[in-house]
């Protein structure tokens, strides 16, 4: 990383400085960390007081922050240092060298198609009439099936599969391991107890702006596709069923399950290990609290829901609160019944 | 897609036709986004409204369909429209170009058994003593272990990673990224507060016909064999510990865990995200509900279970009913209080 | 495996036999399954009325085992049967052949450092700057990335991807699929509904004696490092968010999630399916049931929680108790309440 001032970051980010305007950060550190020469930022008001003690040279703060006692290091106030943060921490990944050319230990088909600009890591295998856009990096150990289509400036991680037929927009991140268009989950009993595999002859399309964290899955479509729409960020080991619909910008976190043919609306936002059931419709932006379980229709907007089988996250914190306290309204009850038997 | 008639459909499933008979498909469309010239089918009651404005062309229907209205599409009544539908896509899957022969980039130790008719993707690995059978196809990038058995007529998808000693049978299907025969978690205590690794020396036992999801997981026996028995289906994020046993054409959807040498039944269908205790016996027939744990024996057949613990399903709902309303109970019993303390 | 005699057992273990000190065995057997010829062991009581049957030739006892009825086996008394056993299938398990060299069709960066006796299993790929200890296995199929630096007498199964920068100690053994230092998931919001990416530059340190399984995630810091330490013991599926510390010797079952910036303490021992909030605090030796959700800090050291969220684990069960019976309660309370409007 090369080295820049306080006054050079703070006319980078529209901020202005307090304190030494000349201090010098080479690198980031967390307001917890600080070492001298680091950059640093305040933005979850649970840090705050790190602030006071930080060795960090630099810290971004929001232009609202009020400093309660003296503070050693340089600030850089923004409007929002969240978001400050992210735009330097991208620079400097976009300065961090890429790799590029195409590996001689890959497998490319002689009909595939290749954009410009691109990577190809040993031991990954593009196939017949897949058809790759310009600036994607293809890491080591890829399986990239027959006319599978990927847009521009796409990242592909290490040991990404993806079946036949997928269509991926552009500037889509994909991690380690996560596998695109494997068979949904369908069987049709067949007499007896065995069961007929139904084959699975759909897609997956996902569009523009898509990431998806490592060891996701998302299964092809019994018949049309299986939409992941533009700008939805899907966590580790998501599950996303076949002919699932996800909204966009549409946010799930980790170890979330999407049962087959269900339909998510956008900007919805679900925690951790949550679970929707099939055939399921959940509207616009619809938060769901980890852990959490919907069986049924989600219609009304922006609706906050909790429990398993969810509702309303208010109600259902009100009624664990009484859940936790049953041995006691159990006793008010027995006591109830004692007077009353003995009057 | 070669194109077909409504009357040469309706003979291959020994059903009938109404409407035009020589009405021709080359193609499948689900119901609500039926298009002309294709085939699509009714069997799931809540899309019986599509069948009056779908576009395609020819309808696989149940023979007890009766129509409410008009119908543009040409009916072929069937007796089971699901199986029926199945059986097509299989044909048509069935007729399209399968990989065959070994890739030049692929290794295969001199002392490995190679059948006839199979694919060796390029980048896949096959170890000493394994022996594969016939019409077996293994995609790119996967690992068989040293001793590894696998029967005729399988896909081993991209990816997938086979320990030393598992056996796999005839006519199973295993998606990209699954691993089997990894360690069981196994630690016994060392004095202090670490722990002693139990070297895992059994091993992992397929029967016929199993299907493996994407990213399941089937960790090898501490002694002995882990059992998949057969017919068993096993949707994507599975996780099976070591010296569990699951009966015959038992269904798991995705995302669940069996935990150590749990004993599962046949024929049971476990939902998503369920979780099974270690030692736990499960009768046969048995159905847990999505998100449920069990952790004691469940010997009665065809339990249908919910909750975690899990009890009776019908009476987890009843008792959820009265979770929700808690607040309004605990009021209830307020006043009560109110008005026997007042008396 | 070689063959050894009762005695020569138990002189190895420290141990006592019972029976006849001649008898010979030649491999393992659970106590359920045992056959003529093969050494079985009784720690687990559920599984004391085995030993009457058994055909196993020897069974390692604790010391304490007190036989009810006559045992046709030869009985080796030890302190601890289950470490013993442990000991014993470590010693078969080290007698087995390893692979070793570097495999033709393996990729090594010219500027990688690969210590003294190592594997290197094709199409595994070693970047630039990597360095691998002594005593190093890398199964095929693994990607270890630029500056990934890995301590001696390690074991990499195959499929394992590291990204750049990630540290990993001594003993650790990391099981197929397992993908370490994705980016973590890190958004911020950006005008509208959009996110912006917020680049992860950290790293993840893992410490030394780590067992990780199959398909585990654990994402690298936003900035500083994700840190695995000491003895961790990490089940398949698990989930380890960016930032997050494992404190020593903790183990944690299969399928559970751990998110961003959790500081979790040593000792401690989650089920499966468990679900951490992002910037909880759990101290040192803390038990978290299976399927359980943790939302706030846990400050108590060696707290056996349960539930979602979770508190106490015996007064959830009394609680759960009543939830069963909420039915009958609500019959109750309806029963007083008729009765007071009637009087």
């Amino acid at each position: 990383m090369m080295e820049f001032t306080a006054k050079q970051i703070a006319e980078l980010l529209n901020g202005t400085t307090e304190g030494d305007e000349n201090a010098i950060v080479n690198s980031f550190s967390k307001i917890e960390e600080g070492t001298p020469g680091s950059l640093s930022f305040l933005a979850n008001p649970k840090y705050t007081h790190y602030i006071y003690e930080t060795e960090a040279s630099v810290v971004l703060v929001n232009d609202s922050f009020e400093a309660q006692k003296e503070i050693k290091a340089t600030l850089v106030r923004v409007e929002d240092a969240y978001k400050s943060i992210a735009i330097l921490l991208n620079l400097y990944n976009k300065m961090t060298e890429k790799p590029s050319g195409i590996e001689k230990q890959s497998f490319v088909h002689k009909k595939a198609f290749l954009g410009k600009n691109i990577y190809v890591g040993a031991f990954s295998y593009i196939g017949k009439d897949a058809k790759i856009g310009n600036d994607v990096q293809i890491y080591p150990g890829c399986y990239i099936g027959n006319n599978v289509k990927i847009g521009n400036n796409c990242i592909i991680y290490p040991g990404v599969k993806i079946y036949y037929n997928t269509v991926i927009g552009n500037n889509c991140t994909i991690h380690a391991g996560t596998i695109i268009g494997a068979d949904g989950f369908g069987f049709a009993p067949n007499g007896g107890e065995t069961f007929l595999k139904i084959a699975q002859i759909g897609n997956v399309v996902i569009e523009d702006d898509v990431e998806l964290g490592a060891l996701v899955t998302i299964d092809r479509a019994t018949m049309g596709s299986t939409f992941i729409r533009k700008g939805v960020k899907l966590d580790n080991h998501n599950h996303i069923a076949h002919n699932v619909d996800i909204g966009q910008n549409t946010v799930i976190a980790a170890q979330s399950g999407v049962a087959g043919t269900a339909k998510i609306g956008e900007n919805c936002m679900f925690g951790g290990q949550v679970g929707i059931s099939p055939h399921v419709t959940i509207a616009n932006g619809v938060k769901i609290s980890a852990q959490s379980g919907i069986s049924n229709n989600v219609l009304k907007e922006n609706s906050i829901l909790m429990g398993a089988p969810a509702y309303d996250l208010r109600a259902y914190h009100k009624s664990y609160v009484h859940f936790k306290n049953l041995d006691d309204i159990v006793k008010r009850l027995e006591q109830l019944e004692k007077k009353l038997s003995s009057e």
